[in-house]
């Protein structure tokens, strides 16, 4: 990535309902970490035969304190059938441990996390870095190297960013005074 | 199979909607058919993995007018989301093309026809021979292999009976007169 | 099958060597079983990847008195990596547990057992009746439901046959006078 | 990684001949460039069905300027049906693009770079950072996503360390007086 790409910041999440969370998750909360989160509707085959499969696994085989698994039920169709009861069925039937929230229903259908990251359909898988930056945004099936390969890559730069704001601070900058660029 | 071993007729269908069919279905209107009926629950893992797809391959593979393939939605969990309305999303969104039914609800959770075969979950794959009689009635992962041949060998003993048949006519036997065995 | 359709006799097996089983086996003496034979050549991806294990699963499935499977490495490329030195090996790994039988070099590259049943590659798929008909010569994948409804349907034939047996004897036939006709 | 971690330099690679590749292939050329070895058996189940697929799919994902993948021919049993002249047909049946070295024989039925490298069995995946460090020497099935994890890991280090390089440059060092530790 050239030094002069501008990132954006992820949109903050905008859900209605957390499960698999005793509390509230915000992006903000999470800085320092980086964040997989799975756009998925319950009722999307390709949602359930690979995407949440995938997000499990991620979940299982990256450290907890170093990245953070979450799903979001981005329902943009058959909003009937895929309500908070049925996906807390379909979390238990599927057996799904990550926290998972609802996004907020919007105008015109498309609810609003959806809309803020301008998704294209489900299921759809996001990355953030640690410094909250939108990093990986694609629709459909990722091959698992790749996302294996995605992952690491943030997590290396995450590690790269420690050393360099040692080296920083051993300059004499301070937390004001030497903000961390946008194309980190 | 014995020829003295009773086979026990199938129970008619508790139905209370039909989807993918105009026509609210019997078993007796299929009686000459080799029947096979996929029951299953849409938040049920298994079924949405292997079930539904064996019974979507049975359908292409057979010719219907000698075996009839369909679905039945035998709720006995989780039945607030597993209303008919979800029910339709989710067959949309699996591109199931076969005739499915609702198993009506009963006493105790348990739908009507589920209770009546005594099935033990889903997925429950049942058979039933072209003069009603019920020959399979399996839960869980059955190999195709084995639903390959089960089905031949029902759609076999059809034309062995015709042939039977036949020749029992040409004995000079009439239709009231020699009725065929419950044991066929 | 109309009954006037000719079958053709299953051509006896020209194989220099056997692994797996102690004695040479003929079509011969399988007469009364239903035989199935997995031509395969031990570098042919197909026939690793879906080919043999098919084979396996049908070995495991079917009741060994009823139902015959074998291999026969048919080698028509590749033929120095592909011996009976490099053949057994190969068995060893895979751990095929059914006789397999070497198919006999022939002119021109493709061994004769291969030829005289005018097979077009590997993997292929033949079923022989229990009377030595030839049923099927595919190649290729043959999905497992019809391959399990084939194996049941000639099974079927089988107990049929058995049946009109029985009563062409009640009608006094005897075994020279009443051969049993070539399109059973 | 700590710091402080002595990391093994790869041993070089004792190949008698190369497959798919023109030039015999030296790690030592190779400096700069992450490497994935894939070693195998062509009569290795577990290397037929994951171990070479896998290594054919991180070729065909991250760029050959960045990651080389080649694999090795690790023959330490059944070596008469595993010859040059056998892996040629394996190549060409399973349509293997990489270069693969075929390891020269030792002592002991274990060929030379297997020993060296102490590996265990095969499939064995290894990998050398552009540094020439064996970074990964793993035996058996190794999950898509953490192969991918560990690629972009070493891919990220080498970024980082050019990073370093030039700061150090900045700081008035120069190639002889400042060499990269060991540990890098």
């Amino acid at each position: 990535m050239s030094p002069h790409q501008k990132l954006p910041i992820a949109p903050e999440l905008q859900v209605t309902q957390w499960l698999n969370s005793k509390e509230p998750i915000t992006l903000k909360s999470l800085r320092g970490k980086v964040v997989v989160i799975e756009a998925f509707q319950m009722l999307c085959p390709g949602c359930v035969s690979h995407g949440l499969p995938q997000a499990q696994k991620i979940a299982s085989l990256f450290p907890p304190d170093k990245v953070t698994v979450m799903g979001l039920h981005t329902v943009f169709e058959h909003h009937e059938p895929m309500t908070p009861v049925s996906l807390k069925a379909f979390i238990h039937e599927y057996r799904l441990k990550f926290p998972i929230g609802v996004d907020e229903p919007g105008a015109g259908g498309m609810p609003n996390t959806m809309a803020a990251y301008q998704m294209r359909g489900t299921p759809s898988l996001i990355m953030i870095d640690q410094k909250g930056f939108l990093r990986v945004n694609l629709i459909g099936h990722v091959h698992d190297i790749l996302v294996g390969a995605k992952i690491a890559t943030l997590l290396a730069e995450a590690d790269s960013l420690k050393l360099q704001d040692k080296r920083e601070d051993n300059d004499g900058g301070d937390e004001n005074g030497c903000p961390v660029p946008d194309n980190v």
